[in-house]
């Protein structure tokens, strides 16, 4: 079951700073330290150990998505793994699920949200800038799910086609102009996330989910500290990420909204 | 599609802290201001709003899971939506996982892996309290997940039944006590998510998961703060939750860890 | 050297959230477990101890500033430490300093500023409301610190007697308003510190610093959190203080502002 | 009065990341862009703006202790002006007041709190390795401060001279060591500051306090976040110091301590 074969995608994993996605073939991978020769792993299992040519030790494992996400070309800001997980959890997607994403990006969000509502559900993704597209079509290809993942090259201000979504996502410089569109295209009930990295945006996008008749659920910010754990030294990391994104809850209630 | 039936799952909606799970029935339901008649709610859709007998003005949603867990009952101190979201996505889980959970507790973690691998995956949860099991298989009723769940009232110290599992999840008090029996019971390269409150717990469980052959890829963190989104006063709220739970992450590896 | 005498001040000390302050006199303090006849603490050292009525165990300490600051009467929302100390810190203050202060409050910052310029130095400090002027006036007098402060009841958008100030604090509302009469008020070089809890505040804030030729040095959040010692048990609290207010540091300049 | 004379500080300041200290005098004084012939700062005020040879505009500033502090050589890990300013207030500390520092190290606390003891307090400051003792030692003589402190080349488990002491603070790597010796050093009711990098250190401080009679008022931690506070963007930076050192306050009690 989990024996690696030709084509197999991979994780070398050094340390958490250090780690590689790749592919079980006849090519040559080369390190800081060494180099792999690819065809090594035909028949290893996903645990296993190998070596390069100057002696690093490499695990082997199966990529998850946020392994391969954070190996992801980006050319733009990539979300974070604690961000995307909030949202993704937030939204309570199921497989089946039909999900509206607005702001592709490098698409980590894209097949986050595509692993939660495959095999059955699917992730319409909205991208007007073609080199984001492009960009994002070669991150998805990479990770298998493509199936569930449908790319519109399109300005989103236009509106969306899709009705009757379980979640719409949007991640992108000025969101409130789309809390219109997102609500028309929600399912009664339905739920959206939105990332905000200004305190001026998170306001502007408030007031006008309030106004197109969603219930803002919350507006959180996430920081993460990285924990030291060697015995006897135990202490959070010195550096920190103090700041990615502002999250945004909100959901599409259908007659006006309850008195706050 | 989305009608509400007899017996459809409800949340009544008053605010972020206010808000009740129930079911459309032919029950009365009370609020702290008027009450609700339940069967008002049949032939309505999720995202109506209904008001009590003294016309406070509640929001009719689909409960998420979210939604349900946070009004399970807790005989224990239950794990925090951050904490459950980062896991689930850490752990890399998809429709289709096994996945074995040491420590039911209330079952919050217990159903957000279900939703994760469901409809085809599979969770076995172990809890040795009887009083826990009971209150989580009350609570795992609620969600209609049940299917996907094994509860297993064992003491987890005896070793578990299950092999070549995707994941562990480990929220006990000493779950150092676990790492070797996790080891055995993952497939290769699988993943293990542990939740720790206190330092010296995080520092014997990163120690005894180096020693049984796990590679541990981190220990974090995460705070949340809400921030008020209104127009004109944008800011953090006063009070927060300071500290829930470290959450450490580990991998399966089958030969000798790497050098660190 | 730190024998009680009549009319010494005393903290009662329980525990961080249980302790009060007094005066040794022939006075009786109830707690809420028994009482102390004040009498009692006459020829007592500060570090003793003292028992109540009831058999309550008690530490009699000379308070410092920190602990007569937290027993202020507050008719409004009070700074909290970590504020207080970090502006102290950044203002630079030393013995003979002349600070203005906009914004009296409960007098919480106005005594750390003195006890910083004490003996020779001296805090203006300005309030244009009645009542809280009032407040701050016997919060002052608790500390024996009267002498180094001068409260002016004065609506400080009338701008300021004081020239060649070593300092400027602002801690109210629409600090935005004092930019210009503060940059005036300051000698050159000095530096001015300003509270704002909202982002908005900041954001106005900051611009007008800038527009009246201050340089901002830095604006910053400071989160505090407790931890708990206890051995084996080592853990942040569970609750914490989410957010205070945020600190903007600025300088004045005396020519046009470097290019940034 | 705030005329530059031959020999005055000088701060040379572009951006919070670029700033120099400096002494008004012959030299001439090199930056990444051009340079300054430092006398042609006499006569200049502070608060003046200079331009480099290749245009670029500085501040010239009055250095505080703050900025002094943070030009200091450091041979060691500095403690941060966060966490110096809050350990300083808390002590309570007044000018004439008397203070024992363990652990020199560059002298950043041992100068802030020379500031608020002078001109009539004292502190007394040890430290072992000799290498460290120097670079203080010209790092204070940089201050002016030096009246007000006395450097002790000695190891601190051997004891200390000093008696009836307001305040102690330490910081060394094994700061239970000294919790009976700095017992003996405090006046009744006096203070005691700690500084400690990892958990395992404050469990063990905490215990040892205990033992020896101190009261513990608490532990905690300071996280300081800056917030970049531009018109139509207000965010916190994206990087910030996720862990410096966990700060804990106590009290010298003369009896036994209270229950807690």
């Amino acid at each position: 079951m989990s024996e690696i074969k030709e084509g197999s995608h991979i994780l070398l994993y050094q340390d958490t700073r250090r780690q590689w996605i790749t592919t079980a073939s006849k090519q040559r991978f080369h390190t800081h330290k060494g180099y792999v020769d690819l065809d090594k792993l035909l028949g290893m299992r996903y645990g296993d150990i190998i070596k390069t040519s100057k002696g690093l030790t490499l695990s082997v494992f199966k990529p998850r998505i946020i392994d391969m996400v954070q190996s992801f070309d980006r050319p733009t800001q990539i979300l974070y793994p604690k961000d995307i997980a909030y949202a993704v959890y937030q939204l309570g997607l199921r497989p089946g699920d039909t999900v509206l994403e607005v702001g592709t990006g490098s698409g980590a969000m894209t097949v986050s949200i595509a692993q939660a509502v495959w095999p059955d559900g699917h992730v319409h993704t909205y991208e007007m800038r073609p080199e984001f597209a492009e960009a994002a079509k070669a991150n998805i290809a990479k990770t298998g799910l493509g199936d569930a993942i449908t790319q519109h090259l399109k300005d989103p201000s236009e509106g969306f086609d899709e009705k009757n979504v379980t979640a719409v996502v949007v991640d992108l410089g000025d969101p409130w102009k789309m809390s219109g569109s997102a609500y028309r295209a929600l399912m009664p009930g339905g739920m959206l996330a939105a990332f905000t990295p200004t305190t001026n945006q998170l306001e502007k996008l408030v007031a006008s989910l309030r106004e197109s008749g969603l219930l803002v659920v919350e507006s959180v910010e996430l920081m993460l500290r990285e924990i030291r754990g060697e015995t006897g030294k135990v202490r959070p990391e010195t550096r920190m990420i103090g700041h990615t994104a502002y999250i945004t809850i909100a959901r599409k209630m259908l007659n006006e909204p309850p008195i706050r």
